[in-house]
């Protein structure tokens, strides 16, 4: 028997698009293949959120099943499908498997998941049927995404004799994701002394990145078929020959950079816009942003804007153009001295005694924000922010000013991670890039202390503690919860934890007026944690 | 028996401060009372999102919980409350019966709301032990929240020989929800033929506010004690004397208006502002907002800011003049077109042969919005945004400019309502009002065709269809999640109805950088209606 794993991409809505790769996989399939897989919803995209409750969305998901049915009739393979079904006013989501224009089997989902990102719980129905489905002679327990998770489901279709386990996954990216998989698979297949095939969709979803790294794997453990990332990919296999020795797993750096690209050009290309615009300052973070830019969508795609104010230095300017130059990119030059002087002119009889304070820096920050969104809007360009993690964790950043923006390419990047990102990329091209050049990032960005430069002389050290130490606390209060205490345990200072802690919590009103951003953490500042904004709980 | 409603105030995270309160009550009823109820999580507020699963705030939930049953040791009455309560890694939402240093009864939320604007199956785990509770001589059937929204839980209560339902609650308002409530109370009682107390907090956080509304009805459905809204309240009743005849559904403006003065000043305070600074333009959204500010903190911590451009037509002027004037506030006058000339000045040589388009529209409205936040920055006063539902629906705002702010109070307020707000307020004191003036709004804002004035001789209808059509099929596609076919059939146009579908559709982005702003539908643009931004579903 032949299986066709399908790893293919996401696009949330576009179901006639994802209908027609469909189609055109099944028919160049049709005669090599017994069952062709595909991955959760792939004809819907995922996660559809309340879309999947829209009445007009049901009635083309229902449409479409209906024409996969009857273009199925002149088909020899069979298809697994998920798609959203509705039965007596439920939504499920159901794996389907069709063959000549019948559903033979139809499984729906049993654990919905309710954490992190997900919000199953709010827009499905929990089902109760996964049973063994048996077709041409083979004995196949279904399982759907997150239920491989749950020991129980693999355990009760192993026991009604199960012989293989086909998964169908809309898995997101995060920085341990393939390796938990992995390690996944490997206590199934190695419990149940079953093979399994895990095929899961690639491409982005607003947030959410999806890697693919789809695999089949022997009941020792081993892989038939190892797993790719990235990109889509078709393998057919009768578990007769290993495709690929062994699971390689990327680096780090070069595994987040390629889930930055990707999630940053699947946003800029299915919201319909061609080109992207960032304001370059010099400072690592928005030469990042640019390279990370070049490498989604191409240089040639890129208006750079150096936006110099009379506290930019020189090495500032001088960094930018370097960068831009490296690009190819001729950047506009568009001072903000000028319009910072009238606004601030016409604003200061209304400031009374008031010395010069935040405001004033708040305000430079915003002048930028509004011609980077008049360039923005005059071109159709989409515009992007160059917050970082740590940025966004302690309110570093003027809300309607350098938070101005479309998406936030490394919003879930803390600082440290910027710059292992920039060494990186000056010496590895990424597997998704169409950007073939080295050395990018002007050298001179990385090594100098980060500055806001929106006062003489200021430098990030005068208002957060060294990087090195924010970010490890940080990643000790955000991804990990860890308790004050815990983290003073470490090591780490009483009163700095409790500051950093702090800067958190008063800055979340900021966050939920942020731009989107790629996830590559186990916990982003989106989905994956919600604190409510009016929060009067005080650690002493 | 004696029973003491303690509808309380809602303070999201202030342990201490609810805890006093607490005990303040507790003491002042000691021996007058068997039981004082309080609202569902009293001590530590509700919604709590992720804040608790914070390992921080769980310890202070223990010491809080440590601590009342130390303090219950002298007294004589028992309270009832619900607490977060960590049991083998999973989070309760859990009832306690607390008397004498003792919890006589723990009983765990069974339904955990996970619809509209509730996530609860995110961060509590379900209970199932919902049994009556024996306790001086009476059979208690104690429900929490949504528990008595299924019948199931008061069917098993009554079985088991409850004699009385006690419900705890932090049920947010919506304008159907104290009807809802009514209704339901009446089936409940008369279906098991027992009494029922219902206690609501009151209060606001973030985007709901809670009406309060608690009662005491008896098994023909008739009040004991009929409800009272929007304020603290403590009620005994020993169930011999009807404290109030039935029950008094405020008429929907008041209702509406009343939330709105609950969200907006719960908000300002609670997040430590003292003032609020609203840019008024002689229309009547901004006129409406600097009311409500008027009327939530009082007109003397108002900030109003008039920022005409060239565009700003005489009557405009006048009609923000004479708001200002009417709530006894010197406005600032702050003129943009300078600043708008010297940007533009800057930003044309780059526009290339581009004409005048929304660049130039959005760039005065985002000028509005740095100095509106410059003047916010500068005093420490919260920027109130101004914008209408019917707005936000279809993007009718300018991300950046007029939708810059802390909060947006009439967020969910479609434009119709806004008309009828105005009317109301104008003619009506609002109970909650702190400013005891009508005809606050000026008659010219009401009656004038709305523009937004950023160019010349605009209309909205240039852009919009009227209002009344407008708002009405937006009615139908979000709140009623009707599909475009259903609407065409209550006789509207279809290619209207799909123009704004899509308008609706392509500004998500924006709403998901919008303030936040007091729900009053029973679907706002925030947590009860999650759409993704990249969605490539087209209606054709």
């Amino acid at each position: 028997m032949i299986f066709t794993v399908a790893q293919t991409q996401l696009n949330l809505g576009a179901i006639g698009k994802n209908f027609s790769k469909c189609m055109e996989i099944w028919h160049e399939q049709d005669g090599k293949s017994d069952l062709i897989i595909f991955p959760e919803l792939a004809l819907t995209g995922y996660p559809l959120e309340d879309l999947v409750e829209n009445l007009d969305f049901l009635k083309a998901c229902d449409e479409v099943l209906q024409e996969i049915l009857t273009r199925s009739c002149n088909l020899k393979s069979a298809i697994a499908i998920t798609h959203p079904i509705r039965e007596n006013k439920k939504i499920y989501n159901a794996l389907l498997l069709i063959e000549s224009g019948k559903i033979l089997a139809k499984i729906y989902k049993s654990y919905l998941p309710n954490y992190g990102v997900f919000d199953e719980k709010r827009n499905f129905s929990r089902g109760r049927n996964n049973n063994i489905v048996e077709w041409r002679g083979k004995k196949i327990g279904f399982l759907i995404c997150e239920d491989i998770w749950k020991d129980e489901i693999p355990a009760k279709l192993a026991a009604q004799g199960a012989e293989i386990f086909i998964s169908l996954n809309a898995s997101p990216y995060d920085i341990h994701k393939a390796k938990r998989r992995a390690n996944l698979a490997n206590r199934i297949v190695k419990n149940h002394k079953l093979p399994l095939i895990y095929v899961n969709s690639c491409g982005a979803q607003d947030e959410l990145v999806f890697d693919g790294g789809s695999f089949i794997m022997n009941t020792e453990g081993k892989y038939i078929v190892s797993p790719s990332f990235w990109q889509e990919k078709i393998i057919n296999s009768d578990f007769t020959k290993t495709v690929s020795s062994g699971f390689c797993e990327e680096s780090t750096p070069a595994s987040i950079y390629n889930a930055l690209i990707l999630g940053l050009r699947s946003y800029i290309i299915n919201n319909r816009f061609k080109k992207a615009i960032i304001g370059v300052s010099g400072g690592i973070d928005s030469a990042l942003v640019a390279t990370i830019a070049a490498d989604a969508v191409g240089p040639e795609n890129l208006i750079l804007v150096k936006l110099p104010s009379k506290y930019s230095s020189n090495h500032s300017i001088l960094d930018a153009e370097s960068l831009a130059k490296n690009l190819g990119v001729n950047p506009i030059h568009l001072p903000i001295q000028k319009s910072v002087d009238v606004v601030l002119a016409e604003l200061s009889p209304h400031f009374g005694d008031v010395p010069s304070d935040i405001t004033e820096e708040n305000l430079q920050s915003r002048i930028r924000g509004i011609m980077l969104m008049a360039l923005s809007n005059k071109s159709g360009a989409i515009l992007l922010s160059t917050g970082n993690k740590s940025e966004y964790a302690c309110g570093y950043a003027t809300i309607y000013g350098d938070m101005c923006g479309g998406f936030a390419p490394i919003k879930d990047i803390y600082k440290t991670q910027v710059y292992d990102l920039c060494r990186y990329r000056n010496k590895n091209m990424p597997m998704l890039s169409c950007f073939e050049k080295l050395d990018v990032i002007p050298e001179n960005s990385i090594l100098k202390p980060p500055s806001a430069e929106l006062s003489h002389g200021q430098l990030d050290t005068d208002t957060l503690p060294e990087y090195n130490v924010l970010d490890k606390i940080l990643y000790e209060l955000v991804e990990n919860n860890q308790s004050i205490e815990a983290v003073v345990e470490m090591g780490y200072n009483r009163e700095l934890i409790i500051k950093i802690y702090k800067m958190l919590k008063i800055s979340e009103y900021k966050r939920r007026q942020a731009p989107l951003g790629t996830k590559i953490s186990i916990k982003n500042f989106s989905k994956d944690r919600r604190y409510p904004v009016t929060n009067q709980f005080e650690i002493l």
